[in-house]
């Protein structure tokens, strides 16, 4: 689980002894490092270096999303992996061309880029662990967000998150979750390294750079207090929840055999646990873009005296039928 | 429960028609109805009368916080009152007097200077049903407010909620809590009705007034959705979450028949509900300023390694013995 989410920047203790992750016994595995260039991914490459992790790949993406600007990103990180004797794979994949051709949104289409690259290197390399430099400020803008669209409470990033690509299992790993950015940037400033400024990783940034550069700010302001800290504490509560939520789902018992969710065990469930168990099975079945609503259409099914059918997205059905329910085309 | 928090203030259905609360059947019963002078405490008190309350007594309450105004806004609701044919009570009670005589903050202060005049009209009117016209916005501002002070999770209001007030117990009642402010205020003017302009219950406002008029329009801005009901949606969700662990805290028997927690059974709970449990029990037995550290280190207590004593705000301390939890002076 995360470290627990810091106060501020200001510490005596240094930045290496305040990751737990980093003083796991796995120095020796291989891990892919997901390195963009900017601060806070160049940080976490010279924090694993020094902390002993030999047998590190890095792997830069570049989305071609920054022109002339991304070339020299993409030669920054192969210099910097050279420098500290490690592997670098440079992969160039066109994000805004995918949105394009599939008509996704421009953070569908980035995430699966991003996530096909990495199944490459990890295929590559036999390495399912994807170490990434996502921090405190970063679980703070996506709880916010999140929360704002409604679609995931108050859902942040998990310190490890295992994915499917195609048929691979990867783990990405988020040793930095509890740290803050302007630490990171302190830390490779006292050590007198160097980053690309306004490298990142591509993600849609409208929106987050405004949450970062103006709302939080505004809300540290407003209450006297750091929102950043407070939002991604929030994360880790909501995400205690959910821990508690599926474990407990886990010993309701409400699949059959053939996998449909049984609806006498699911109406003797509180109602808060009945949307996660929905929840959790839509997203099991793969069933896209689950919202708030399509979970309380979902629950209307529970109620025989409502129509036995609802469509999801992406054209399938969620059914009532012999006093269960599951998905048909 | 709450009915569903309304996206926008755009509607072809009544106002009247939207407020679950007011068509249960209570009319006939005796109900007693904060009044600040304000649009959203004046568009309840018409939106009762006129959907048939007949045996409501206005309350107005004084913090004799803006002066000359006070008076006026006084005046304003006894009028108002007099003129729908309803009882008035008017108190006066100096909130900023109190803060100095017992070093309370401004927002405890009020509250309890609040508290203290609805269970002198509860008694005098012999019934414990408070009516209060917080609404969505209200309800945003406050999940938000607690979200930052990290003291209540995303916890909001609740639409009924029972509170005591030295032996009396009051019921505080709050039907407007899905409706948005702007939509009491077009009703209001639809009706050619009139409110005193800035009465207010005179909580303390300037946290509160910021998050209304710059957080709030500002992350509807960034984010492109309603952010008022994305908060008192989430403020929903988190209250479900809470009366889900409060069945699970009650199906669990964690209380030995003198009150005190069972180490055993409390052990036996996941990590999210042994919190709850802690802070319900803190909560039970009176003890003031519970926030997120002081749980953390009541938490500490179950493990035999750590000193069995915590102290708690207000003097009192929490110990561990006999496999027990309780609190000793």
């Amino acid at each position: 689980l995360t470290g627990p989410i810091e106060l501020s920047h200001h510490h005596n203790v240094p930045l290496e002894e305040r990751i737990p992750w980093l003083k796991q016994d796995v120095r020796k595995l291989r891990h892919l490092v997901g390195v963009s260039g900017g601060a806070d991914s160049v940080a976490l490459l010279h924090l694993l270096s020094r902390a002993g992790f030999s047998d590190l790949v890095v792997c830069h993406l570049d989305h071609r999303l920054r022109g002339r600007a991304s070339t020299e990103d993409a030669r920054f990180v192969a210099r910097l992996a050279k420098g500290l004797g490690l592997h670098c794979e440079v992969g160039r994949i066109d994000a805004k061309l995918r949105m394009e051709e599939t008509g996704e949104s421009m953070e569908t289409a980035a995430r699966h880029v991003r996530h096909g690259f990495f199944a490459e290197c990890a295929a590559k390399h036999n390495c399912p662990r994807i170490l990434l430099a996502h921090h405190a400020d970063d679980q703070a803008e996506t709880v916010l967000w999140n929360l704002l669209r409604g679609s995931h409470g108050m859902k942040g990033m998990r310190e490890e998150q295992a994915i499917m690509v195609g048929n691979l299992e990867l783990r990405l790993i988020r040793p930095l979750l509890g740290m803050r950015h302007q630490d990171l940037v302190d830390w490779l400033k006292s050590h007198k390294l160097s980053w690309r400024e306004d490298a990142s990783n591509s993600e849609p940034v409208a929106v987050r750079n405004r949450l970062r550069n103006e709302v939080f700010p505004l809300l540290s302001e407003v209450s006297g207090r750091d929102a950043v800290a407070a939002f991604a504490r929030a994360a880790d509560d909501a995400q205690l929840h959910e821990d508690a939520d599926n474990e407990a789902l886990d010993r309701a018992n409400l699949l059959d055999p053939q996998g449909r969710l049984h609806l006498t065990a699911l109406r003797k469930l509180p109602d808060t646990l009945q949307k996660s168990a929905i929840r959790r099975y839509l997203t099991d079945c793969g069933v896209p873009s689950i919202d708030r609503r399509l979970i309380e259409s979902a629950m209307a099914l529970l109620d025989l005296a409502n129509p036995a059918v609802v469509n999801l997205p992406g054209g399938r059905r969620l059914r009532r039928k012999e006093n269960r329910l599951w998905i048909a085309n």
